[in-house]
């Protein structure tokens, strides 16, 4: 008798594009694949590109695995509803995902934002492995976040919590995209590493090549590059990113006294240039019984996969949490 | 046969007073009583009093009840330890409370600080009857807050979660007894408001009669009834106590969205004068997801007995976490 192995489906959907991948539940990615998410594109007609992609890998596999279930990643994601909710970046009315992909696949599925999926992720296979207790910080455009408190992802009442990005850090800074200002990722993400550029550009007479560079073609890539290269202005703009997302960890680790802060996205790629200035900050800047508590990690999910393992850990930890819930009498 | 009612004993062992009471599982309170803490004096020696007084409660109620567990709210308390850690304000060494407590009543014992007790007796006796995510704030000398997620309380890794009297409200701001600057309780709390007050004595030029007394002297009773009688000066520092609060808030419910920010102890007697300002900046402040949805309300804990209900809450809710919990095989 052939015994197939249980696995589940991993989705993230992005704004450019959607990756999906088969994971057992040791978090190896069995296989995966992806295809752009077209933006323009209704839900409707996102979806009939998607299923039968998915499909044709399930058929590939020759029936050798068994799929228990499907977790999804997607902007504007609800826990709670099982929907994505008006995406800011996607020309989708709000849509009931986890319905249509239960309806089609015929096993449970569940899905959230792509920060908390990453934070599933990093605990049941990377960084925060055995830890019930940390916050996992995406650094990308913008700042996301995902709060592990006892071992369970914060989802707040109404499934929107983890919005750290939204702490005002500095009343009356820069503006943000929400219509505030001062917003933490104004300031830490890739966005405003380039603003900080910017604005030291503005303030400071040293020579940089940063000088030759446009607002729109300068990418963090670039900063880290020539940072690399000992650039003083790009530096300067790592180092005070980092101070100033200390100070703003310092403020956060006294809601939920996290074991360690997880950095994950493309800044977090520039390594010490942003964790070193950040673990000064945070530890000069904590409240004195959390002084060198709260570690800051660098994700360990494996870059090409993340997105997708992410996903596959929600649904995972799902499975796990009602295979152990207590049925009521 | 006479039936025996299970009830358990909450204590609240304060800086000054220590109160102790019997509670049934509706929050009815058998019996109560205190007796000074004697901050000078040692654990040992403070333990040597409180025992025999609980145990002569226990006899004049001719064992009509049956204790079935106990629960502590202490300074520095430590949850995951049941110790009591330095505490500030007590002649005390690191104690073993819960140890102590167990030993001598023979019976389930469990400790944290008096927030967060506080925030347990909101849940199942008072104003946060039926939530799973509320923030509790204490407004007294200083402001300590009890933060429940999914139903349960954030001890965090280490069991200090929930210091958000300790975020960070202005940088560079009021001297906080902490070593650091702008901390929200420098502004919002019984001494927050006082020093509110001497600041706008420093400004402003309107008459007041908070102009004849001392710092030393001056209680925010004392604003609260100026205030009440409309003296503009102490109007105003309610005002801006509330704004400043409100936006420490918007700041706070990114983290776990709350269903409800609950205020409890002194200054949240204020009733209207703290309320309305606080909710009038948390709703202009907050972002856009969040806006209008986390209600401000006050404490619903008779205020008498507040202290004792929550920890006696604290006991009753461990006490059926532990009946609801899967054994391991």
């Amino acid at each position: 008798m052939n015994i197939r192995k249980d696995i589940v489906l991993g989705i993230d959907i992005g704004g450019t594009n959607t990756a999906f991948g088969f994971v057992d539940e040791e978090g190896n990615c069995i296989r995966e694949s992806a295809l752009p998410t077209n933006a323009s594109e209704s839900a409707d007609l996102f979806f009939k590109r998607l299923f039968p992609a998915i499909e044709k890998m399930q058929t590939e596999m020759n029936g050798d695995y068994n799929l228990v279930g499907i977790g999804i990643g997607a902007p504007n994601a609800n826990y709670y509803h099982g929907t994505v909710e008006l995406p800011p970046n996607l020309n989708w009315d709000t849509t009931n995902v986890v319905e249509l992909v239960e309806k089609r696949f015929n096993v449970p599925a569940v899905i959230t934002n792509d920060a908390n999926a990453a934070a599933i992720g990093e605990m049941k296979f990377g960084a925060a492995k055995g830890m019930k207790d940390f916050i996992l910080i995406t650094l990308g455009t913008g700042l996301g976040s995902g709060i592990v408190v006892g071992g369970n992802l914060v989802y707040g009442h109404d499934g929107f919590a983890g919005e750290v990005g939204h702490a005002i850090v500095k009343p009356g800074g820069r503006d943000c995209g929400c219509g505030r200002k001062g917003c933490l990722e104004t300031y830490v993400s890739a966005t405003g590493l380039k603003r900080t550029v910017y604005k030291l550009l503005a303030n400071r007479i040293t020579t940089s090549k940063l000088q030759d560079i446009s607002y729109n073609q300068l990418t963090a890539k670039t900063i880290y590059n020539l940072a690399m290269e000992g650039d003083k202005i790009a530096l300067e703009a790592f180092a005070q990113t980092g101070e100033l997302l200390g100070k703003a960890l310092a403020n956060a680790i006294v809601y939920t006294s996290p074991e360690a802060i997880i950095l994950f996205g493309g800044l977090a790629l520039a390594g010490d240039l942003i964790v070193k200035p950040t673990e000064e900050s945070l530890t000069k800047n904590a409240l004195n019984i959390f002084k060198g508590k709260a570690k800051i990690l660098l994700s360990q999910l494996s870059d090409k996969n993340a997105a997708v393992l992410g996903s596959a850990a929600l649904i995972w930890s799902e499975l796990e949490k009602n295979s152990k819930a207590v049925h009521p009498c």
